[in-house]
């Protein structure tokens, strides 16, 4: 088979930090083109529109969407419509309907559609599963706390509504969370919005799933110093821990899994493979779970936000 | 086939003026338990718990669950793990994910599930499914406007988080909207949230679809004197008006269909009918969108709200 033909919408920071290097990598692609309204690949075909990109190369297979959540169904939309493989970098849309309805079409037009989690192919998240799958698990608990000031300054799309605020992280710890442990459901949320900012600066979550597993969610976006990404589970086999956002697992304290970090290269083997076998692979669980906070969470008022 | 045995959980008002005339009148139910904190029915075994009451009549085939949705999936998960039919009333759950798990039960158990939207069977509804689907919709709109001190008098918990304020007859016109337009997705809305509650009073929407239609909805509980719940399409056969929540349709101003109010009666039609063919009859795509306008939607505070 040849490389599937890829063209990437929306070339910024994830792009040239994440995507180059892991189709460079990759003999299962080959990018032929880029469409951005500032950002080109150096010996790429740069174009300012998907239109103008899908009009001028039809060679195109499939694309990579990489915009803000705000912007990515009407790209998915045309590059679907035009029968292109779409992969969609996490969250799929701005909202569950958009989804559901590229799902439709890519089904509709027989090419493949890719909701892709990168967080759930850090290294360890298999490990933790296997682990997870034989014991009791009793409780868990997520702690996804970090310094927004650091890890996004300045980005005002995040504070805008549909923009996710501290959900942005939060949704890579759900995208784990709904691998490794059973359904859950949201029975109470808590929601902190600065009272300048339309998007929440932390939630605290409490799910459960239907045989009575407490799982215990805080997302915050004021943590200085060090920064934590863990998932604590209480089993009897004794307490796990996946570290750094799926790095490492420990187990009672004790090492357990290691690996280096491949997220990105691991997302586009899975698109080839998908694309390959003719599939889709939409997952929308993290999203949804975003959603009924903000519809069941209780919304409070801290103090204003300014980078 | 002998009736199905039904039980009721959560006897209250909409169970006397709509469940309990709909299940006398159609011979595919027997109506055989209760169970509820406070309400009965007359001449039928009554428990306080779901968990008695079904420890108690092993012979119940399906149950009707009809208390506040914070408080269904619960039920809806001891009723369909002992293998009963369940029919929901809407909205069908507290969280988009809990209808997925309990959707994903029943399949399981090889019983049906059945999230009723009551609007979707007002009588004009059919009509006005069949108008659009022969001519070309420009644009709709959806004025859905009443007066909450009338229609839920001290009702606390339409204003707590997850009681979804001004969604919760908003879910009606969202229900007759999924099933007479092409699918839809939010792109924009407001929310207004008196200051002293934790839902929404008054919302303004604006979707369109795929193929770029047009569809702007205004929901407002604080409305006075003439109360409107209409869906208004501009075609090219004409203005189509979908009036009274259903119950009548006009094209150009001419009455061209209207029919008695029998919304419960056939939705227990659709329960026996789902029941008798083994299958689970389970859209989510209105509760979809409230959790879409939650997530994507602007927050406004506006005066404080009090009975």
């Amino acid at each position: 088979m040849s490389p599937i033909k890829l063209a990437i919408v929306g070339v910024g920071k994830i792009v040239r930090d994440q995507h180059l290097p892991s189709i460079a990598n990759n003999p299962d692609f080959e990018l032929i083109a880029t469409a951005s309204r500032h950002g080109t690949v150096d010996g790429v075909p740069a174009f300012t529109t998907i239109e103008a990109m899908l009009d001028a190369v039809p060679a195109i297979d499939a694309v990579s969407l990489c915009m803000p959540p705000q912007y990515r169904y009407e790209a998915a939309y045309k590059a679907l419509s035009a029968g292109k493989h779409v992969f969609l970098e996490k969250p799929p849309g701005a909202t569950l309907s958009e989804v559901a309805d590229l799902e439709n079409l890519a089904k509709a037009k027989g090419v493949s559609l890719f909701a892709s989690w990168h967080s759930r192919y850090a290294p360890a998240v298999e490990a933790a599963k296997t682990f997870l799958a034989n014991t009791n698990i009793q409780s868990a608990h997520v702690i996804w706390k970090e310094d927004v000031r650091h890890w996004h300054p300045n980005q005002e799309w995040i504070w805008q509504a549909g923009g996710l605020g501290v959900f942005d992280p939060g949704i890579n710890a759900l995208s784990i969370v709904t691998h490794i442990l059973p359904p859950l459901f949201l029975t109470g949320a808590t929601l902190e919005f600065p009272e300048n900012r339309d998007s929440p600066i932390a939630a605290d979550l409490h799910f459960k799933s239907g045989a009575g597993l407490p799982v215990h969610a805080e997302f915050d976006w004021r943590q200085t110093g060090k920064q934590s990404w863990d998932i604590v589970a209480e089993t009897d086999a004794g307490q796990m821990v996946l570290i750094e956002g799926g790095s490492k697992l420990s187990v009672n304290g004790e090492l357990k899994f290691s690996a280096p970090e491949a997220e990105y290269p691991s997302l586009y083997r899975r698109f080839a493979e998908i694309v390959k076998a003719d599939v889709s692979d939409v997952d929308v669980s993290p999203l949804r779970h975003v959603a009924d906070a903000f519809m069941l969470g209780k919304r409070k008022f801290v103090d204003a936000f300014y980078d």
